[in-house]
């Protein structure tokens, strides 16, 4: 469905009068060399020895990394060591050696070709359901890798059951979040509330610490998965992840109450927790959330590469109740990212619909989540 | 459902102690006299001869006139006539013989009695569309006569379909909105496009114009009815209208197209129109318009007077993608407004869905709209 | 300052070969003829005996119309008379005889030349107060027509004093707003709240009504001209408008209270009193108002003819607390707005200063506004 | 200026019906008792041994921990040891021996009393400048302890030279932030960009990577304080911070570039980082940060403890494009937020304009900033 695109036709006569790229050695651990090249989020190839290769594990803000067995990665500047053959270059056009492609034209004619790619964001615009559903529910199909990164919000207003029927059906690769999203689902599974607010949205009489006495009866029981384990955590997201083996990477931050258990509370241990999940995601769902959308952004390359060397798109699509933060996570660099301006319960509930309608259209029934999940 | 409540209990003695209402004439015509009782939108009583009367049409910003069979009308000042009678008193206690009840106390103890009353805002808060669905289901059943009050990203954002759904089932009083809401409509039911763009959200060429020839197409017809009849418009929001006879009003502002032809170009006569409907109103959804909401607001009580005296609140929804607008709504004393921050298409997908399954609970089957409208 | 450019080069082979445009009878008053061709907001040539004519009074969304003099003039389809000829075509590269001209090139190379016409909007990008205020300085110089257009909420937040202070000293060609900002600045003078919000925000006891009350003591004057001249109104934004001779067009909305006599009710003969200082204006300022400032965009040229053939661009500058109100209004074509995404309280301080300093560097001095609206 | 109110009146009888306190040892490492008491930022006292008192370093969602003097602590559960005494209770009002002071009662009759303390948050509000900026001179004048907690955008959008001018005047007693503000401000000294943006801002040739340039210098130097030592750096936020030695910390998340040296990558440890100036706080500005802004509300008592045992409000400022910051912050249970919903540019400029004529007022002139930052 989603259309692939060639890479650059290298055979064209302007590609061999190009020179090598060249590297030179990080004077430090951690520090990359002067003029070292700063990776983008595009497909980008690097001309060694006569040919031109594709690193691995792109991202953007980075330095490219050549192994001593000749390979190239893409490698944050932080974890460099001295000594390490980092490459050179400003210009992004194959002047240096490196050539980024900017223009990614599919093959065909499919109307849906660029329908990601060039989307402005507006609560004004349709939101086609159906296509997201397709997209969902191929990746699925094809054994495809889609990675949710969710915020507190989802848990808030009760899309906590949609997204725990996601995962219980499937349709989840690794689900990326912070200690609150966690918090919040397990206060709900304990107490019926969030943040001492019940599921009509009414504030409950001693609320305000419920979520710090969630929290200490996880942190007794030593891990989430102990929790679930022992009968404290009987629904909701990470009963799901827990209980169909569903990974998930808990990032800590400095607003976290607690925290859980399991949270990595170092940030740089966190990107690389996290950047395990995206290096092979071939989906990115982001969903109310500024600060994980936003780190997901800058280590998500805006392309999948397939086997055979074709490459497709990556979609990321970011759902918000403002404008601001797809514009933000675009102007960050993650153009690619296809903004949804709407309420999380309700994105949630309508993408569940549709990807339902799909799997009846195909006759496919989906496995239900467990008895209390799964209830509408 | 909803809870009702009673009017004061006037046999208390702290009431009969109270003097009647003073009046004064209006010193010219549009003219209010110095030191008019400036009405609100809550239940509000008139001592006259000993007794307490409700005046009749009541909404706020307006003076109480005695007409001269002793009747009392809440009139805008506008609508004076040199010497009619006006109530004179800045209090609302009774000390100046006019009382008006702000403790709205219902009969039971429903825990749904203050939802409405008392709900923040906010786009965190869980939304209860099964409430908000029963209790559009149980107007229709009492034959109640919700008024929907929409702003054009209804019809830019394809919950056109939804909402033809609900004129050609039933659900819709009257539908009072601008001019572009209709140009949009029609657009789209010509062209299949809303200000050029296409139902995926595609930009089409040439399509800047495309609004208005649909605009000449219906002055040329003379009348909106005039296009349904003549087959020029076949589906959509208007079309239902006319087809079900669902009144609705067009008003029009400074920042209209054309206008269409049957658009209240001037404000006042505007406000008349709207003002026929709202006195009638036992439910007012209110959905992605700011000068619609706030205008029908400012005409709207905050109950509903029952026959028998009792009274109920006045279900007041408004939906909008920011908190801004419903706070706005609720500072300019439309303060029984629920609001719901999120897409409009949303709602209005999710709303019908619950409606659908509310219905099906009581075993009753929606009549279709139309093939075109219909088709989801 | 501001670059101009030049018109397209008509002497170039390709204009010869083009058609002379064609024109088609109204069918009817205010029905346009089928195909007719649909203006934008930029520079605009109707080939004609071999000629290219830009016509007069140039606005978006409406048609051309040729007099019995052969002048051309674009008109709303609403203001013609059947049998008046319009312009036919749907393309606007010439071949229908008509040529729009969307590559603006101005001369030399002024890094600042497309500051205006290229700018994203965003409250993350820095705000060239200094730049803005050069602007305003210059128009004031050389005679322009800068039309401000402002929305209620410049009241409220106590901008009066500022906003007085520009009318006082010439900076206002005309201003364009709602009911509103007249009834909330005259409650100002003569309560010392808006809406019965004191200067400090705080709400005031019987405050609600205060509005109603400033209404009314201006109906029963008659005018705001009377109001002034009565000693009513002694400061602000109506006052100082009145007391120098500044036009002002308060157009009515069906959200209105009173109206204020003078209030425009009918939106069409608003929108005519609005476009005969929009066809004036060299600059334009939209603060803190979706409608007005959408409506006037719809009739604003992205353009001003200076003598002698040459253009420049109209700058167009619109405030608001959100990034939603500047991003409408460029989609609904006006391209040339640049936006400011701040709050209007502070827009106004700032711009202000930086005209004093703006003023202080020339050796000028400004007349102060009357002393209560100078007062800071 | 700021009222001060005493604490509860304890010789009161009631007071003395209440029992003391009862406290429960930590069942392990991190993990609080069952049924611990869950503290808010309200004052609170603790009946232990027949007297109230009130626990040391305050803050909301944590224990109280008596330690082996009989001291008492506000402590994060994880900090506890095995075994440490907690106290135990779910009541405020005194009846677990424990009292939160909710009512607070200022001596006299201060109309600015409640200012802060009772303020909704909304754009249409006017913004006092000049209360803040007298609140701040006195703070200095005082020896207070103002914590400003600042975003990104601060950088972006060119606050930086105001930013700079308070640090430089003695206006901050410790700056907390994350990379991300560190990094543009570097960017800003080195490059004169930010994320590639100049300061007008337009994108300029290669600058999408000039941050992780200005990073890589910094990284290489070693510190930030070397590379203002090495002449990298020099001027604007952190150049000031080194020169004039305040303090600040800089938190790391799993956003960040880099970092860096000297950003706390861990959550917990910048926390604490945190903690250390939020118990010395006096007053707190928080600009254009939902994450920071949320994290310190949750370490910030909501009033400040004089010597004497009086107490005053701790006046706390968030300023942001939005309302949606502020109200999440006070759902939180950070009160006492006093919102300014603006630009966080032109607030900057005009808090410093007000401060520098409250000390022409006063007759005090400002010291300069360094050349480069002081500059407008």
């Amino acid at each position: 469905m989603m259309p692939t695109f060639p890479p650059p036709d290298f055979s064209e006569p302007r590609f061999s009068a190009f020179p090598d790229a060249r590297f030179a050695p990080a004077p430090a651990d951690g520090v990359l060399p002067d003029g070292f090249f700063s990776t983008t989020n595009l497909p980008t190839f690097v001309h060694l020895n006569g040919k031109w290769i594709a690193p691995n594990e792109p991202r953007m803000d980075a330095g490219i990394v050549k192994a001593a067995d000749g390979s190239l990665w893409v490698r944050e500047g932080r974890r460099l060591n001295k000594g390490d053959l980092v490459a050179i270059g400003e210009k992004e056009d194959g002047t240096d050696g490196i050539f980024v492609q900017t223009q990614l034209i599919p093959h065909g004619a499919d109307p849906d070709a660029f329908t990601f790619m060039s989307s402005e964001v507006s609560r004004e615009k349709p939101i086609d359901y159906g296509h997201m559903a397709r997209l969902l529910v191929e990746e699925k199909e094809r054994g495809g890798y889609p990675v949710w990164v969710t915020g507190p919000a989802l848990v808030h207003s009760r899309a906590r059951t949609d997204m725990s029927w996601f995962i219980a059906n499937g349709y989840v690769g690794a689900l990326l979040a912070g200690n609150a999203v966690a918090v919040h689902d397990i206060e709900a599974s304990i107490y019926g509330t969030t943040l001492g607010m019940s599921n009509t949205g009414e504030i409950t009489q001693g609320g305000h610490g419920l979520h710090m006495r969630a929290i200490n009866q996880v942190r007794a029981a030593g891990s989430i998965a102990n929790a679930v384990a022992q009968g404290i955590i009987t629904d909701g997201i990470m009963y799901e992840c827990v209980k169909n083996n569903v990974p998930f990477v808990l990032t800590g931050s400095i607003r976290d109450d607690g925290p859980l258990p399991g949270v990595i509370t170092d940030a740089l241990a966190g990107q690389d927790a996290m950047r395990a999940h995206t290096i092979k995601a071939t989906m990115a769902i982001l969903i109310a959330t500024a600060l994980h959308a936003i780190a997901t952004g800058n280590m998500l390359p805006a392309f999948v590469a397939l086997p055979g060397g074709e490459m497709r798109e990556l979609p990321t699509i970011c759902v918000d109740s403002s404008e601001f933060v797809v514009s933000k996570l675009k102007d960050r660099g993650t153009h690619q990212a296809f903004g949804v301006v709407t309420n999380a319960q309700d994105f949630m509930h309508i993408l569940r619909l549709y990807v339902e309608r799909e799997l009846e259209t195909r006759g496919t029934t989906p496995r239900r989540a467990s008895a209390a999940s799964g209830a509408r």
